[in-house]
């Protein structure tokens, strides 16, 4: 069986002709196959799913790329997830028959071209980091695109492909090769965004709080809450009923009820699995367990034998 | 692509060389699959998960039953779970491109074929059953083998294939056709057996418990601790979270505490993902959100275009 590679691009947009015409790049690309997109106004950002192999993943990613530069101004843009460019982040995830090298090859490839293509200055992130500082999402976007024009000029933020210049429109993109993380977010019985950036602060683990969860704190507007919006970079290690379950303790503190919960972007199978053994004390639940995966192994051993 | 069907037979035995040769029979059969085994000797009961298509599922489950009725005797059968013969129960269960129509037939091929054979008498159940009453695993198995003699002799109980006269070793045998269900045991820590039953006649559906729920109180002797041990045929109507939090509030009158719980069998994704939601209060957590099924999806929907 071929490869699989996951692509989670997001685009500082929430204009729905822009959406629609991002994503006719990705469906007009054989072999890659849309699994989920969101965008609200909020945070003024669409976060794109998709899958396929290296080829269709690196064609679709270079033509949504390419549409996004030519459609978003980020002079004009505003949203309450910080952002660097209007491509602002292009993560490959190895998912099936590939590794996490091919996945920083990609990120490199993606990037070199289009930084060669529309001149505009791209930094490699993650596991493509060429420093380890660059390792870090939250240091290379420092400064946002508001203040891309000081940062990008100093010598230790020297992009890795095209210019030491921020582009007019798009700003800057930033690309890389990661494992599969969780985008999970929390919504509060809350209109009082000083309360959701103190609960945000508690989760955050730069600030004191839980190892492997950036979490931010944004207002809802259409329905008058307040939301903790969170990346789980390593959800085995630091399970969602942990997240959960210290935002409840944080929250209580206020008198502020959790009155739902999101994935953003798809919902791996063993994050989902760990949260059920963990609140039924369920001893042997394992991938194997799970009926439909049993099944699915069971179907690729056959054709492997026919 | 093939249909898939899932057999889930229970044998009354726990000795691990009848098992073994039991399994041997399925293993030799091409394209059917073991998923999943597990015996104990307080319930004294073997229950053996696979799949395969409709003709392999048939030839394996023909060639296991054949060797469970030549290797165990009934007459020296002690468990705590209820049973009326040796090949206890044979539920199939369609899972892919396979009706539930499917099933009753091969049910019913099933049971004529293994009555001609052996001389053994069979009887039809749920979706397969040939009268309302039977369609209920209680009322067939009322008054367990000990007393199949004279059960089985009253008219309405005519078995529905082989002779109205229970096989000396073997007893009867049950087979049907049902939909996925889940096998679900919580563990008490108490070694109180009085209690465990208050407790699972508290969760039983026709003693005032819930909805879909069969349950039965088993002591465990190397653990000395007692066992829920629970059956629940609509675990989308009755989700495992109500199931567990009712046993919680139950065991908590005796100051007994949950201390685990375990899938028996394959844990169908469904039951998973809403024990997920339920505790995370998680509004969009549909079977398209999970990353390994929408992959697969992908994959499918790739290799159809191909």
């Amino acid at each position: 069986m071929k490869e699989i590679i996951e692509c989670v691009p997001n685009f500082s947009t929430s204009d729905p002709k822009v959406v629609e015409q991002i994503l006719n790049q990705l469906k007009s690309t054989p072999d890659a196959f849309l699994l989920d997109y969101t965008f609200d106004s909020y945070y003024n950002r669409l976060v794109v799913t998709f899958v396929g192999d290296k080829q269709s993943v690196l064609e679709a990613m270079l033509k949504m790329a390419s549409k996004a530069l030519e459609l978003i101004d980020m002079q004009s843009h505003k949203g309450q997830h910080p952002r660097i460019g209007a491509v602002d982040i292009v993560p490959f995830i190895p998912i099936k028959n590939a590794t996490m090298e091919d996945c920083i090859q990609l990120a490199r490839r993606f990037g070199e071209t289009l930084a060669n293509k529309h001149n505009v200055p791209v930094y490699l992130y993650a596991e493509a980091a060429t420093k380890p500082e660059r390792k870090d999402l939250d240091w290379i976007r420092e400064g946002e695109y508001e203040r891309l024009a000081e940062m990008i000029v100093k010598p230790e933020r020297k992009p890795d492909f095209g210019p030491a210049k921020m582009h007019p429109t798009a700003g800057a993109v930033i690309t890389g090769a990661r494992k599969v993380m969780v985008g999970f977010n929390v919504n509060l019985g809350t209109a009082d965004l000083k309360i959701a950036k103190k609960i945000a602060k508690a989760l955050h683990s730069k600030k004191g709080g839980l190892s492997n969860v950036k979490a931010m704190a944004a207002y809802i507007p259409e329905r008058n809450i307040t939301q903790i919006g969170m990346s789980v970079t390593d959800f085995e290690a630091t399970p969602l009923h942990r997240v959960f379950e210290l935002i409840k303790v944080e929250a209580s503190r206020y008198n502020v009820p959790i009155i739902g919960s999101e994935f953003c972007g798809m919902a791996p199978l063993k994050a989902i699995i760990d949260v059920a053994a963990h609140y039924l004390k369920i001893d042997n639940l394992t991938f194997d367990r799970v009926l439909e995966i049993a099944v699915q192994n069971a179907i690729e051993q056959r054709e492997s034998f026919a």
